[in-house]
Formats: C-alpha cells, sequence, structure tokens
C-alpha cells in the first residue's frame, strides 16, 4: 500500500512513518511506499536512506493534486500551522489548516471519484477544539459528546476540519478519521510557535542544561500524552474498523492529567534539584488565557473501547524521552 | 442604520425586510435602506415601491464586496441552497453555503479592517445541523449544550458557517449572531427543493384545493415555527445585547412539536375533511431518512431567556397563514 503523510518532516510525521516502516504494515496491508510531504524536505536520515521513502517540499495547498498523482491507499494529514501563528495571521491561519485540508480531501475526492482506491484518512484534530465560552464553561471532565467551543483559531479551524472529515467520509470520497491529539510532550527540538511549546520545553531545555521560562502558574493542570502514546493512539484509530471506530465524529485521545508543579516534580526526581532550578515562571497572559482554556480532564470512552489508554505518570513520560534521546542531557 | 439582506427576494427575506420596514427601527436605530440581494431581484412589489429599498440580482459569491461597497451595518445573511439540492450536487452546496458566506465574512472583515463599522451579523443556521449518528443518537430533548452531528449537506455546511461565524466575532470582524431556525411553516408559494418542502405542502396545496403527497409517515414527528415566530426570533437574536445573546454558539430558536397528524388534524379542525383528503401518503425513503433524523423537541433554554416561546398550536399556524394570504384557500 502506498501512504501519504502530510507534515511528514515534523516530529510527530517522522515518528509516525518510522513506526510505519518498522512494522511493515498498516491494517494487514504491506507497505510498499511512504511519500512525507511538508514545507521542508526531511531531515530524518533514517527515514531518507529508506528505499520505501519519497520526500517532497513545498505549501501543501499548492500541490494536493500532486501528492495523490499516484493512488494512495491512506492519508496521515498532520500538516498544520500552529496555535501561535494561526491566532497572530489571520489568514495564514486559514490557508494552512482550513483551504490546505479542504484541497487534500478534494484530492482524495477526485481519486476515488476516477476509480481509484478510497482512501484511509486520519486527521489530527486538538484538544484544542475545547475551550471555555464566556456563558458555556467547560464540563470538569470532556467526553467525547462534549460540545466544543473553541476560543483560538488553531481550535476552530480543527473543529472545521473535523467536519469536512465527517462530510466526505459520508459521501463516500473517504474513509475519514478524525482524533483529537493532546498536547504532546515531551517533544525533541527546538521550542516552535505553538501555545503549549512550554509544555515540552520546561523539561526538555533543563534536562540540555540550558534555561527555560514556564509562561503559566504552577498549578495549571494540563493533558499530556507522550510521542509513544499519541503514534500508538494515531495507529489504533487508522486500524480500526469503522464500526469499532464508532461513528463519524472525532475521538478524543487518552490524556495525562498532571500541573506543571508535577511536571516538574517528576523532573526533579529523574534528574534532580540542579536541572529543575533552571525552570523560571514569567506569566504570559495570552498563552495562560490560551493553554487555561484547555480542558485538562477526559473521560476518553472511544479510545478506551479501541484499547487505549494514557501514559501512566509524567515520570514515564520523561524516561521515555531520555531512552529515545539519549543526548538529550546537556 | 443600513441593512444588507441576503436571500432578500426569498419568502423569509421578504418578511423579514416589510417587518423592517414597517418598524423603522432595528436596535433603536433608524433604517436608511435596506440592500435585497438574491439570484434574482425580489417580486415584491410593496418592497420594490419603498424608497427604502434597492434590490440586487446575481450569486452571492461573485458580488460579496460589491454589496459592502457602501457601509453597511447590520447583514441578515439568509440566503442558502436547499437541503435537496446541497445533496444532490456536492459542489454547489458547498460554494453556495460555505463559500459564499466566508465571503461575505470577509466583506465585513474588509470594512472594519478599513475603519468602517464593526457590522451585526446574523447568521441563519438551520435545526438541520441535528442528525442522527450511527453512534451518537440524539437525545430526546436537544438543548443549546447537545452536540450537533449532522447527517446532511445543508446541516454541515451551516454547521461550518456557525464556526466561520463565532470565529470572525471573536477577532472582532463583525458582531455575529447564529440562531438555528426551525423548519418554518406554512410557507406561502410553491414547493421547492428543500426536503421539508412538503411541511408546509400538506397544507398549502389542500387549501388551494390541490392534491400533496407527504413523504413521511403520520406519526413523524417534527419542530416547526411559524413565519412570524420566525421573523420575531431573527429580530430579538439581532437585537439582543451580545450578554444577552450569551456566547458566540448558535441558539436553537424555539420549536412547536407537532407529528404530521396532528397537523392534518388541525388542518380539518380548521378547513374540514374534504381539505385533507386531498393529501396522500407516499412514502420516499430520502427524505425519511433526512426528516426523521432532524430532532423534533426542543428545549431552547437561551431562546426563553430572550423572551421567545414557539407557536402555541399548529391550529394558530394555519390560521396565521389564511390571515396572511387571503386568497390561499382555492
Amino acid at each position: 500500500m502506498h501512504i501519504l503523510i502530510t507534515g511528514g518532516a515534523g516530529f510527530l510525521g517522522s515518528l509516525l512513518a518510522r513506526t510505519l516502516l518498522q512494522r511493515g504494515s498498516l491494517g494487514g496491508r504491506r507497505i510498499d511506499s511512504i511519500l512525507l510531504a511538508d514545507l521542508v524536505e526531511s531531515r530524518d536520515d533514517m527515514l531518507r536512506a529508506d528505499p520505501r521513502v519519497r520526500c517532497v517540499a513545498g505549501e501543501l495547498l499548492a500541490q494536493c493534486a500532486g501528492l495523490m498523482a499516484e493512488p494512495v491507499d491512506a492519508v496521515f494529514h498532520l500538516a498544520s500551522a500552529v496555535s501561535g501563528e494561526c491566532e497572530a495571521d489571520f489568514d495564514l491561519g486559514l490557508r494552512s489548516n482550513l483551504d490546505s485540508t479542504r484541497a487534500l480531501l478534494d484530492a482524495c475526492r477526485a481519486q476515488s471519484g476516477r476509480g481509484g482506491p478510497v482512501p484511509l484518512f486520519f486527521f489530527s484534530s486538538s484538544v484544542a477544539v475545547f475551550g471555555a465560552d464566556p456563558v458555556l464553561p467547560l464540563p470538569l471532565t470532556v467526553t467525547d459528546h462534549t460540545l466544543p467551543t473553541p476560543q483560538s483559531s488553531y481550535g476552530i479551524q480543527k473543529f472545521i476540519c473535523e467536519q469536512l472529515v465527517a462530510y466526505y467520509s459520508r459521501k463516500g470520497f473517504i474513509d475519514g478519521r478524525c482524533a483529537r491529539l493532546m498536547t504532546v510532550s515531551v517533544r525533541p527540538g527546538r521550542p516552535n510557535g505553538a501555545a503549549s511549546s512550554f509544555l515540552s520545553g520546561i523539561v526538555r531545555e533543563p534536562l540540555a542544561g540550558l534555561e527555560a521560562v514556564c509562561p503559566v502558574a504552577a498549578d495549571q493542570a494540563v493533558a499530556l500524552a507522550s510521542p509513544a502514546t499519541t503514534v500508538a493512539g494515531i495507529l489504533a484509530v487508522a486500524e480500526a474498523s469503522r464500526e469499532a471506530f464508532g461513528g463519524r465524529t472525532a475521538l478524543n485521545l487518552p490524556g495525562l492529567t498532571v500541573t506543571v508543579a508535577q511536571m516538574l516534580a517528576a523532573l526533579k526526581a529523574i534528574a534532580g534539584e540542579a536541572v529543575v532550578a533552571r525552570v523560571r515562571f514569567e506569566r504570559d497572559p495570552a498563552i495562560e488565557r490560551i493553554v487555561g482554556g484547555w480542558p485538562s480532564s477526559f473521560d476518553s470512552d472511544r479510545a478506551r473501547r479501541l484499547g487505549l489508554a494514557a501514559d501512566p505518570d509524567f515520570r514515564g513520560v520523561i524516561a521515555q524521552y531520555l531512552e529515545q534521546h539519549p543526548a538529550a542531557r546537556g
């Protein structure tokens, strides 16, 4: 089978591609090729060395039809402008997140319309679809039935795309599955423009011997998932039968609820006082408002029925990061 | 103030325009002009004779910027391709309902961006945003917090537009208000391509001496609102303070729950056995599926807090139709 991963040069796209190549199959079908599409070419040497991998660079919106010139059996649509830049640049957010997704869906529709395969279409939505509306406050625990009232550009774009994926699925153009990813922590690499970027930074930077700024209060609770748990969730959703996936609405992946204080306590237990001391609190009202508006407690019933569970604790999340990135300590 | 009504040559747009002109003001501000935009020019002689009214004909998508060349203080966006045609023609539905709404919102954004007024933007959403998802069945009573899972093209387009209106409102480009209209009955005139068209037809046609076909079973329950109740709801939503409107999500207008059998019993009580006998049952699975998927019972809390109530009974709805349309009887 032939797989397209958008955002394929990013952290999650690379990890997903590596996992797929290692398994060699998806849903029982052998993986013949993976096309990694992103703004820039993948710099992942292991992926580039694999004969099954091809990389394409460029803006997604302009190249959707070309990416699907050869029949594609499964699309993992992970590409996205991140929350900070969507909030700052209205047009960029709509173009990168909404228009690109629609163009990709239309390329899928064109493929099935000309007699090609009806592609599996995984869409990575986000916990950011939830937000505290002025008059409809979030419930204490968010379920698969909770009405999203997004309060950020990123969140509303994701929620609109969920509707489009459901729509194209109902019409039979794709076999679409939307899953809402929790904030992924610990991400390797550098800070990015996401409002949630610090939720990796306050672990990654101190471990590397660098200072890190935490822009929210220590008692801020968040819902997180480790990279391995996130990729396992993506694959379980992609491999589920339509019946087991359940409906066409988005499914909430499981999240580990922790406060920033608990994250730092886990870091201290693993790496010691001196490492944690590199985190400085400097509150940023804009980030506090966005992150504070996301729910931190989930009852992810549909995910549970797929056999998925949250990371058991944040110490294990840090341990996973250190194991995957042996050079992480500065 | 200057008002733009899209769908202004349609039944509801005309009734809204006539009501606004008769009142002379909206939210305490004098109405200086009403621009009626639609595919065709309004044929409403009373409206055309009013010096405050101007008519523009053409496809909305192509002319949004032009419609707002002069500053507009309030937009009532009622224009829409109807449910039947959206289901049959995928591209037409997306273009007419989604792309046109976005273009209109962008024209509003451009107006406020160049220092013009931030327009009030009323968006007529629909009960059709609700539908019975295969695994998330509708609750018995739908509230303002119920998660919509639209099962029709029309419904999903309306729901996406609700999100865009909320988005542009949060960004301060418009003062947006989405209200979900119930099926309007009794509409005058001819059947249209809406799946709900028969809910006016089974009253209007028999009264006019014509046969009518009912495509659903007699025990099918539906949620209806008379034209007067619908327009009163639109105006109350438009005139509410942002605080009283409550949040940026869509508000469900009140609906009268009746079965088709109860509708026909009311018709019989008003017009007699011979009139009701002109209704023939001929079930249409496609229409049954769409209409049967709409909720029929609402607890419209936000609307109630605006002082809005459903029509008390269907006899009153028929009486309103006969009073407004003295030539309705054949």
